[in-house]
């Protein structure tokens, strides 16, 4: 027990301490910049801060989602101080609060209780906080978003760590316990949340802080994404498949490996070409090996005819044999990643060099993608392979290496996607590193982690984040795995394989060795018509992505969604991290770990097993098994679900050809399409319009909202499901 | 090839970066502030720094070493700048430089081509430049050492990194590259060190630069650990065998228990108790346990007329149980750890609280030596586990809680010794974190962490830190692994089995279940005696260990060292983190991991195998091999070696039999054995004696200089080793 003296102390103690952070120089009052947003400033600004590179906020849009004229509560009871190491915000929490995003984090969901240091790395090194796009950003259920306006590593310790003045509240009583039998058991510290959210910056004399109005965490995301621009919305052969070949492939070699998809039906919307296109790669050169690529352009010409977008790897670290070095270098930073000068994006010089002579190059010769790697830095655990430039590095606008480690990623894509922009075409690329307000970004973050597990988890983040995640799929262990994983990736943003090690497809040998020395498996022709049907499920859900993600751009709904955000009062789905929303209404539940039964929580109402139609009572948990032919997905009831013939790939003459599947006899809401031309930017100028679907007294029916620029979908038939 | 043009514009960029380096402002000149000791300070310096805390220096001894009255060169050529992010120091290197040290590395010795981030933490995470006893202190093979003094977190890039501006020295050839097979390949980034080292503190505006002259690296430990206070000097039982009691036990059974050494003549000096002791323990309540401890007193009193020296497990956390938490409560930290109070140990006011109670409590009892755990920080890379006060914690006397992580076990171990030198007591500890100007202490620094090979690194890299190291034997896999760890414990500071879970010997059985339920190896007896012998050895070599500890004390010359230190000019010793010197004539040669053969190499002259006398042609590598009942030891050609006849426990009485081994026919140099009290502090109002052993024309002879205030030793024979 702790005397009366005690608590007289430690309340002079508090005093001490509150005084501490009194005497510093009090925050600005917090100022609404955009409905529903709100920004307090506190000392020194950062020179240069993510939001300098946002793009247009939806303002629209914006202006229809609900929100509050007066300050936010969390905004009123923040207090800031400088420490001598950085600047310090202290904000509470109530007691129920729980926490979501920091933008793509890997190996967490729920985020109360974490210490949580956003920094940009290829490697999560544990617990830490750690990705390919962590943003100082988190969501609480109480619905609201606060963003710290930061290039620099933040640190957040979201209830991890008990203040002294707390001992004398009673709340953790003190008993003497006895010694635990394994120091794993001490040291645990779990579900003993504190009250705090501190955050802070080394290094830092100020913080901005933007906090993003809900009321709900789904409306907070809705807020967050049509204020950073909108969400991507990709060309329509971008949710298409992709393949990236074998690194050593010479031009030859992928005319005639291409031709397999073809040959055999099976779709397959993009190819890429992996490092071994340059004459560098580790830097990189940018110029085509003509030793194994004497024909680029042939090249691209026969594989655009075969209705392939061809994607080019690269990383953005600047070779001394490439034409744009010696342009390059003094726009660059003052320290080299693999013998290679690292361009600072922040300056429209370096910006013009490095994209100029990717449009000229490429761009305008009919390269439709490319794939940024190794734009985050790696191995931060490891003192003598980290690869990154470091810390200390000055880049010519006056960022430093910490401040561009977070940032490069974004300014990478940016860079090349307003190249295609001023060609008025839309790319999907894939990049390996993000940032904050990235929504409006068509490119997909990969990894070369590889957990099942953390992959389900990193869709589910992304729709905390405004970025799309590729789990893609590329050392596989068995046929189980193989189709397991490709399901995972068939629902997601961006159906990926990528086999750079493998000079056969990954279905007819999973063994890299063998694979390469064209020993395959017996049944590979069997295992290959699974994967043909997987594929072809994904095509036929084509057009209700395109739907999905025309609403992330115009609404700033993410397409795939954590439970929680679709179902905020359900206690069920407060840690479900294993299952998530993909579009206004299919559930999906992976597999993985070799597992053919799983737990799935079903939200209220009633809902459909998406292979056989078979109906689930909500506000449960069922046990299910599905064999590897079955797509784990559950349609919600009351949905029209429009389904097309599977294509083998997206052409500018496309037209699907749908039949509208209507789940169950509730009240049946009807949805919508989106039709424009989904190769160019028209749709900012009103060339699309809305395909509306209707059901009602058993008969479904369609009209359609705005200017139809060009014809998309056939609607040949309904289907009931009951 | 780099074109001309590039050159230009590259050397354009490098002015640029200069005078980016240049704006800022210069650094004071480099003062002398001792014999060889230079200080450099730039911008604005931190109000606590680890100096502050440091030990008189011995002077006398100081000026005895070699130095000259020029700047050293490495402070010439430093550059100091102003980030936003904190400041930064540049300083180069030569092409055939090498760097050792950084505190007590765990897991690397040669540093060269590294970044090392300076931070206390009780796991490695990868291979950051972490540790229990990280120093932001280098050695340098061209004969300096480099100490940065701060207690914040310091990054260290050793060449780690190379400027853009290096590419036109044409170091590297601008070749294009062939894509790896593996992306582990393809990052590796190994021994392609640039000339530049770069130290880095983030959220400073000032660092201060101590730099330690040579001329040798040997030099240059003695220079830091005469300036730090001189090197510890442990009491003579200090040197002994220690063992630690299971948690769970009683006062009973810990003197049932105890009896076992004795019975069975097994030596054992030290007793440790661990967790179970106390009322509370996780925090720490510092109270004895009367239910299972009623008479404490009793069990002192017993225990030391058995000859053991008592010795207690905490940890500085105070729980709020403690007698003494709400005295120290307003001297502490603003975060809790484990619900206890943290003291902040640079305030006198909480030094004296915290000592007062241990002091009077424990110390006058005659409890002898306290294990401090826990002061190091842990488990960085888990955000929910991590269970250090945060950062951005304030304490009183203004620190924050990333220079409290880094200065918290030095303060904590300097608090408890300053008790036992009040009372005229010299003590030997245990601890878990420590940092610069560490050694005059007398404690052991030991580690959760296990791998035999990394504690063999971590004897070695000793030397380069001023710390004792203490590789204790704990979890063990087989009999094997029994008696190798317990040869290179043996071969330590500091000999020490940890059994907190084990209710049984180690030796009676190696499965923690199974010797919990008292199902005993069939040949247990047959390991205990080689258990026996082997510890017979450690006490056969204390006389020897306590002048190699006394030369550290007043020459500074580390006990345990880097055959680098020994032979510099030798390369083979380079990159030799395997084998290390103890004392001035032994080389120990450690067999991990099953091994029981393995290479040795010996420097020039000839060497005598400890065991069988066999003689070795040095300036080679030999294939080694030996059983388990051999010490891996050889003595170097011209060495007289005390051996003492093994004794079962140091007292106030002991007067050790010696026969002094005089090895090979090349001129043999005299050595001296320390003569003291060896429990008190007597020394240092110059009670104390040299024996001196001499061999000349084949006869041995002994003189003694100073004062023998108590006959240590008895030479009772010589004898010769050829």
């Amino acid at each position: 027990m702790i005397n009366f003296k005690t608590v007289t102390i430690l309340r002079a103690f508090l005093c001490f301490t509150l005084s501490l952070v009194m005497s510093n120089s009090v925050a600005q009052q917090a100022t609404k910049i955009s409905p529903g947003v709100w920004k307090i400033v506190y000392g020194e600004q950062e020179a240069i801060k993510p939001s300098d590179f946002k793009a247009k906020e939806m303002a629209d849009a914006m202006g229809k989602l609900p929100a509050g004229n007066d300050v936010p509560l969390v905004l009123k009871g923040i207090k800031f101080s400088q420490m001598s190491s950085g600047v310090l915000a202290e904000l509470g929490m109530e007691d129920n609060e729980r926490f979501y995003g920091f933008g793509l984090q890997v190996n967490t969901f729920e985020q109360r209780g974490l210490r949580r240091e956003i920094r940009t790395n290829s490697q999560t090194i544990g617990n830490l906080g750690f990705s390919h796009a962590p943003m100082p950003f988190y969501i609480s259920s109480k619905g609201y978003g606060v963003l710290v306006n930061s290039s620099r590593y933040v640190n957040f310790y979201m209830g991890s760590q008990h203040k002294l003045a707390e001992a004398t509240a009673g709340k953790e009583t003190a008993k003497a316990n006895e010694p635990g039998s394994s120091p794993e058991e001490l040291y645990r510290n779990k579900n003993r949340s504190s009250s705090n959210v501190e955050i802070q910056i080394k290094g830092a004399k100020g913080m901005e802080i933007l906090v993003f109005e809900g009321p709900t965490m789904r409306n907070v995301m809705e807020r967050y994404n049509l204020y950073s621009g909108g969400g991507a919305l990709p060309p329509m052969w971008g949710l298409g498949f992709k393949y990236r070949a074998k690194n050593t492939f010479t031009q030859a070699e992928v005319l005639d490996f291409s031709k397999y998809f073809r040959d055999n039906h099976i779709p397959c919307d993009m190819f890429g070409l992996e490092p071994g296109w340059q004459t560098a790669a580790y830097s990189c050169s940018y110029v085509w090996n003509k030793d194994k690529y004497p024909t680029p352009d042939s090249l691209i010409s026969i594989m655009n005819g075969r209705g392939y977008k061809l994607n080019l790897w690269e990383h953005a670290y600047t070779h001394p044999t490439s034409p744009i070095f010696s342009a390059i270098a003094p726009f660059s930073g003052n320290y080299k990643v693999w013998n290679g000068a690292v361009p600072d994006f922040t300056l429209p010089k370096a910006r013009a060099i490095f994209g100029d002579y990717h449009n000229n190059t490429f761009i305008k010769k009919g390269i439709l993608s490319f794939k940024l790697d190794e734009c985050d830095a790696a191995y931060y655990d490891d003192g003598s392979g980290e690869w990154s430039f470091p810390d200390i590095a000055r880049f010519p606008s006056g960022m430093d290496g910490e401040q561009m480690r977070q940032s490069f990623g974004l300014l990478y894509q940016k860079t090349l996607l307003d190249e295609y922009r001023k060609e008025n075409i839309r790319s999907m690329m894939e990049v390996r590193a993000s940032h904050l307000f990235a929504s409006p970004y068509n490119a997909a973050i990969y990894t070369d982690m590889y957990d099942h597990g953390d992959f389900v988890k990193m869709i589910i983040n992304s729709g905390f984040s405004g970025t799309n995640w590729s789990p893609e799929v590329r050392d596989i262990r068995s046929e189980e795995d193989l189709i397991r994983r490709l399901q995972t990736s068939a629902m997601s943003a961006h159906m990926n394989v990528n086999c750079w090690f493998l000079k056969n497809l990954p279905w007819y040998q999973f063994e890299r060795d063998k694979n390469n020395k064209d020993i395959l498996l017996p049944n590979a022709k069997e295992i290959e018509q699974k994967v043909k049907k997987l594929i072809e499920t994904r095509m036929s859900l084509i057009p209700y992505l395109y739907a999905a993600f025309a609403d992330y751009h115009y609404k700033g709904i993410p397409p795939f969604r954590a439970m929680v955000m679709d179902y905020p009062d359900d206690k069920e789905t407060f840690k479900l991290d294993n299952q998530y929303m993909m579009g206004e209404s299919i559930m999906c539940a992976p597999f993985i770990n070799g597992a053919s039964t799983r737990d799935v929580y079903f939200p209220a109402g009633n809902w459909y097993d998406f292979n056989s139609g078979k109906k689930y009572a909500g506000a449960q948990k069922h046990k299910i098994t599905m064999s590897l032919t079955e797509m784990p997905m559950f349609v919600k009831e009351g949905t029209i679900l429009p389904l097309a013939k599977p294509i083998e790939f997206v052409s500018p003459t496309t037209v699907f050809d749908i039949t509208c599947k209507v789940y169950g006899n509730a009240e049946v809401k009807p949805v919508h399409l989106f039709e424009d031309d989904s190769n160019n930017f028209g749709y900012e100028a009103n060339k699309f319009a809305w395909l509306n679907l209707n059901w009602k007294n058993g008969k479904g029916s369609t009209t359609r909202d705005g200017k139809q620029v060009k014809k998309l979908y056939n609607i040949s038939s309904w289907s009931k499901v009951e």
